[in-house]
C-alpha cells in the first residue's frame, strides 16, 4: 500500500519561496502566471501486512507529528493502493 | 484557473532526504513504513483571460524549463479549474 502526504504552508502564512518563483517566471516572460505557492509531498510505502485502517491512522499521526508543523503548515493524506 | 505541478526525483535517483525521513520514522517506532520518497509541488494560479490550452502549454514549458531539472527529476502537470 502507498500513501501520499501533502504539506503546504497555511494560506495565511507568507510563502517567500513561491513569491520568488513567481517573480522569476515573470522575469522570464511568463506573464500569464498570477501567483505561485510551493509545498512538499512524501510518497510513503507501507509494509505488507498493515491493514488500511492501521495505515490511515499511522500516516495521520506521522503527518501531524513529524512531517508537518501544525502551527504554520497544513497537510492532507491520500491513501493509494 | 489553477495548476499543480509535481516535481520528484526520478525513481532511479537516490533520495537521501526521503531515506532520512524513513529512518527517523523507524527510530520513532513507526515500523509499518517501508520507504519514503520526497518531492515538491507548485500551486500556480493562472491569470484571467488565459485559455485552458494556452495555460496547459505554458505550464508544461515552465515545468520543463524552470521547475524541474529533467536530468534527475520528473514532473507531472495537473490543471484544476
Amino acid at each position: 500500500m502507498k500513501a501520499r502526504v501533502f504539506v503546504s504552508l497555511k494560506s495565511t502564512v507568507l510563502d517567500p519561496q513561491g513569491q520568488t518563483v513567481c517573480s522569476a517566471l515573470h522575469g522570464l516572460g511568463h506573464q500569464g502566471i498570477a501567483s505561485v505557492r510551493q509545498g512538499k509531498f512524501f510518497d510513503i510505502a507501507i509494509a505488507d501486512g498493515v491493514t488500511r485502517e492501521q495505515a490511515q491512522r499511522e500516516i495521520e499521526t506521522i503527518a501531524h507529528e513529524v512531517l508537518a508543523n501544525p502551527v504554520i503548515e497544513e497537510y492532507q493524506v491520500e491513501l493509494l493502493d
